[in-house]
């Protein structure tokens, strides 16, 4: 049966667990579980409380798949955190599939374990990355050996989509595609900084502009924090 | 301030929730709240339990949005049920927009919201709409007067932008859709009963046969319940 842990922190974007764990749970014979640092229950960004079943310690020490979620303001407090940094290195070390969707992946980095990899992250942060000794590429999924990374929230549909069809065969993809009717129409044309309108690409790095400090600050300490002995 | 109430019921798809949530809670000066039969938590698809803030008595009397996710064993349940059906019908006479992502336009049905509205809902049950007077439209999202209803699971992502759109403008939808990074690359073209392969559909139904007849019988018995004075 695969073993499928998902971390679970404070303020972590709802869509980007919900979205991967959507397609997780149909792969058959999974066993899909959330962890947090303690059994204590997560409040997320949306302010939904997610009860871990397992905590760092009584996760699984052999993982077919360890996923990260993202959400900034989440994702810089996780990055400062010893304790989740510590585990994600550890399970991470032995999972079939480092995974991350969003902000996720600068966790991914922080633990240490982008070193080499090309790697997705959200579009705003994701040139924090190759701080870490990653690559990065512009696609909605990346996939470089056993890491599977996703651009920003949304982008964990398509990315749980590769990761089945690469797990299971395009044939059970293509049924999870359909359960949930996945023929996306957005109304419109904003989805990537490339085609959004640029007041709008300003507003939003504008109205993020503390976290974004904020992020660049978690990931110089973390780096200074991999290189100690 | 926008009052915004979500309906939540065992067995709803997390997905259908979370996605419109995630645009919702965003549209500035807006109260998002889940909505239960009771404040005793709701157990999802996914095993998500969604403690609500608000209970049938205490959900506010007029509501900008009532919003209604799918979730199919858990929507057949729930047309079967009277308190339910009760509350969505008093509720949506009054509130602002009355909307629903993939099964959930049956549950507006059931609660006789839809009998002269053009409707969008589930691909593999909604052929069973007119039953409830309801035109069905094949799209993502349909918008008839204040009636908004999106097609399966992840149609609330495109449901949630053109609802945003509508409330506070394109642009307001637009900083949105780049905060969510939803700009969506299927890696298949799986996602309709038109574009999905011939024996991916024919699974995909004979898997729920057993659940199309019981939706079956449920709406039947939901119109015989409209008809009685």
């Amino acid at each position: 049966m695969l073993q499928i842990g998902m971390l679970v922190y404070p303020m972590m974007f709802d869509l980007d667990l919900i979205g991967p764990q959507t397609f997780f749970q149909r792969l058959g014979d999974a066993n899909v579980f959330h962890v947090g640092k303690s059994r204590a229950p997560v409040v997320s960004d949306l302010g939904v409380s997610y009860t871990p079943q397992q905590d760092f310690a009584s996760c699984p020490r052999d993982l077919d798949i360890l996923f990260v979620p993202g959400g900034l303001k989440g994702t810089i407090a996780a990055m400062r955190d010893d304790a989740t940094l510590d585990f994600l290195a550890d399970r991470g070390s032995r999972a079939g599939y480092v995974t991350s969707v969003c902000t996720g992946s600068l966790l991914l980095g922080a633990a240490g374990l982008l070193n080499g990899y090309q790697a997705a992250g959200y579009w705003m942060v994701r040139d924090l990355l190759p701080l870490f000794g990653a690559e990065v590429v512009h696609q909605r999924v990346v996939i470089d050996r056993n890491r599977v990374t996703g651009a920003g929230v949304t982008a964990g549909l398509d990315f749980g989509l590769a990761l089945a069809a690469a797990l299971r065969g395009r044939e059970r993809a293509e049924t999870l595609q359909l359960l949930v009717e996945y023929d996306p129409q957005p109304p419109f044309h904003a989805g990537a900084p490339e085609t959004a309108p640029a007041p709008v690409v300003e507003h939003l790095r504008a109205m993020r502009e503390a976290e974004l400090v904020a992020a660049r600050e978690a990931v110089a300490a973390a780096v200074q924090r991999l290189k100690r002995p």
